[in-house]
């Protein structure tokens, strides 16, 4: 018997497919592939030993292993909870007696990605409308697609969102009457995915008037994905928006410790504007009532123990010597390329090689199919960009140093060459510019 | 500057806090208080050991123990979606070379709570319809508020779901041209959250019966949620409504390991109909592509070392003493009570206590303040019942034999039975039937 077809939500038939999902089943397949393309992070650092001994002494203490192994709360674990807030006040600079962050505040989830989720879930209906970055965050596009509402994008340089277009989108917004509708701004402003750029010091500065001058009339969310900001390889930490959102209005913080630590424990968090929290836990009682208890108890023993703190510093020096490398072979390979330019990320994973003009780098392109039969896979441009009528930037890439190791990058970089070359020999071909005898 | 509120989406607005939530937190708060209200497994019987020696075992092999700290797929670690296809075959004493369902059809998430979620966002709106037991798991009432959609339900006996009600409700809503938009049937066949009782095998027959004999019309899908199945203390198990489901179809199958091994690893798994797996995992990978890879690589070993059959045949000897000891109680305390009858469950954790008609259980009612003031927690029957004509049972309540041991149960059960005279003496006194002197 053939039953019928389904039917499905109109948030499933909003929610498109997730492209990085098919990039990283494409990586774990295709074990001889170099990949450029997934977010994973460097497998030779993961913290074996030290979430090793961790989980010994964990489950050593019967009484704290039943805990771990038990249900947690909701909101999480709340050692962790205070912890990340000790840590967040450390990172900043902030005296936490001045703070108006408090634990209460404090929110874990299954991976900052969750928080994406239900923050998305927490505040946006079809008619509303959200500011990123173009480009900005693959994963998290799809996710608002799925809510169906409008996105909105402000554009980047060097020093990450350009705060004069966000202040003249938010005005426009005003006069026709839109402001209301804007929900959320999402910056990811240490270190993006997919560029690699980072939000000045004076530009947070600017970007904190203009939120808190349009919130006099219309109160406005920012979600600050920091996601990458403990990864950094040159220079001092620049304050979090959330340590200059003084009334705790504004500022949704959201951090994670699948970067700078394991993302095999799925464990982020935030840290929020107090009436958001009671909602959004709401919300998460429905998901799962609470992320892994266990997760939480090992990373709050992996900081307690100052593991955390000595892992995330051999990261950074094990990361830089990446960073470096694919900055090199892409001077090596792509220097001399009319109209090739990449982003110099200061941290993170990830770099934005832009190819001359006319160059598409997207799914079916011959780039794109040079590039898997050379054997080296990254992510399309187009991925983080939202059209605008009709249109979005077709020639760019976001290449990831995150997995692959120094020779990878090297030899990785050197096929993409090739990819280039062969994929722009058989464009110039179809036009009949060269001879068959080439 | 104090801003204006949140406007929070109409999904937010709709999701009612959970009951749950705060009786699991009351529980955590106050040691003192003996909890039969929260579905906390037992604490003593955690496999401490069990988990302690697998992840030792696991993290001393270099690289596995990076496969499990590095980010996972989003439909879950493969090896441990075979082992769990070939439990679900061995439990149902089914051929896996008979059956319709392979490994692509399993799916792992962050609990069973995370699928009966991702569920009900794959295929629910506002106008559709979802038929559930009456009485019903209150946190999946909670996630179906929060969809909006319509609830319909059919009562319980001591077989379980009396589908003979469920063939009407069919009926009458296909003669009202209303069948199309009942979108999913939701059964827990297994030892019931909240009452305890099982769907007997004669009715799973009949259930299959209905369920395909509509389909023919309407293609029906049913959510099977399994979760304490494995907790048998008496007889024999029954095959799954899923092992009936010849060619993979109907039925939604949902398993976890919170229950029979440890909720703190906070993983659950479904075997699915082919054609909602791809949407399911769209879903999924927005939420989180992919729940905590390091507990999925923990179970699969402690699946694969057979620790997991081990330590369940030890749970259901724990368990088995503890039902016991709340059946006796509940003789004892409340078997001359005339009107207060309980069921007596095979499995699971739960017991379903009703009071003679009239005696009000809810939030607020003077039994459950005098029983908070004696010292002991249960969770009011309402929450499971859904309104029709503005009424539902308010006499009825579910113990949990879960996280208390022997002597808390016999203290907590002697302590409602004091919080049920008090409050019912308040009541007589209120009406003055006694004399002020007693």
């Amino acid at each position: 018997m053939n039953q019928t077809g389904i039917r499905f939500s109109k948030k499933s038939q909003r929610t498109p497919e997730s492209p990085i999902s098919y990039f990283m089943e494409q990586a774990l397949r295709n074990p001889h592939l170099i990949s450029l393309a997934a977010g994973m992070v460097d497998s030779g650092s993961l913290p074996v030993e030290h979430i090793s001994a961790t989980v010994s002494e964990l489950l050593a203490d019967p009484k704290v292993a039943r805990a771990a192994l038990q249900y947690g709360t909701t909101q999480g674990h709340r050692k962790l909870r205070e912890n990340l807030l000790t840590h967040l006040h450390n990172l900043d600079g902030v005296d936490p007696r001045q703070n108006h962050v408090s634990v209460e505040e404090v929110v874990v989830t299954t991976g900052s990605q969750q928080l994406l989720y239900l923050l998305s879930e927490l505040l946006l209906d079809a008619e509303d409308i959200v500011i990123t970055e173009a480009p900005s965050y693959f994963v998290y596009h799809s996710v608002l697609q799925g809510t169906g509402v409008e996105i909105r994008t402000v554009p980047m340089d060097e020093e990450g969102m350009i705060v004069e277009t966000l202040d003249e989108l938010l005005k426009s917004l005003d006069e026709s009457g839109d402001l209301r509708r804007v929900k959320l701004i999402y910056t990811v402003d240490y270190f993006q995915n997919p560029t690699g750029l980072t939000l000045s010091s004076e530009r947070r500065k600017a970007f904190m008037e203009v939120v808190q001058r349009f919130s006099a009339k219309q109160r406005l969310l920012v979600l600050e994905d920091a996601a990458y900001r403990e990864l950094r390889y040159d220079g001092e930490d620049l304050p979090s928006l959330k340590s200059m959102d003084a009334n705790n209005q504004n500022i949704i913080y959201s951090g994670t410790f699948s970067k700078p630590c394991s993302p095999g424990l799925k464990t982020g968090y935030a840290m929020l504007p107090a009436d958001l929290v009671e909602p959004l836990i709401r919300l998460k009682g429905n998901h799962d009532f609470g992320s892994s208890n266990l997760a939480q108890y090992i990373l709050n023993h992996v900081w307690e123990t100052g593991r955390y703190h000595t892992h995330v510093a051999h990261l950074r020096d094990v990361y830089r010597l990446k960073r470096d490398a694919m900055l090199d072979a892409l001077q090596t390979e792509f220097g001399e390329i009319s109209g090739a330019e990449w982003t110099s990320p200061h941290g993170g994973m990830f770099v934005w090689l832009t190819l001359p003009e006319g160059t598409l780098t997207g799914t079916g392109t011959p780039l794109l199919r040079a590039a898997i039969d050379e054997g080296v896979l990254y992510i399309p441009g187009e991925f983080g960009h939202i059209e605008i009528d009709g249109k979005k930037p077709r020639n760019e890439m976001r290449l990831s140093f995150g997995d692959a190791t120094i020779p990878m990058i090297h030899e990785g970089i050197r096929r993409l060459r090739v990819a280039f070359d062969k994929s722009n020999l058989a464009r110039i071909e179809k036009r009949g510019l060269v001879s068959s005898a080439i």
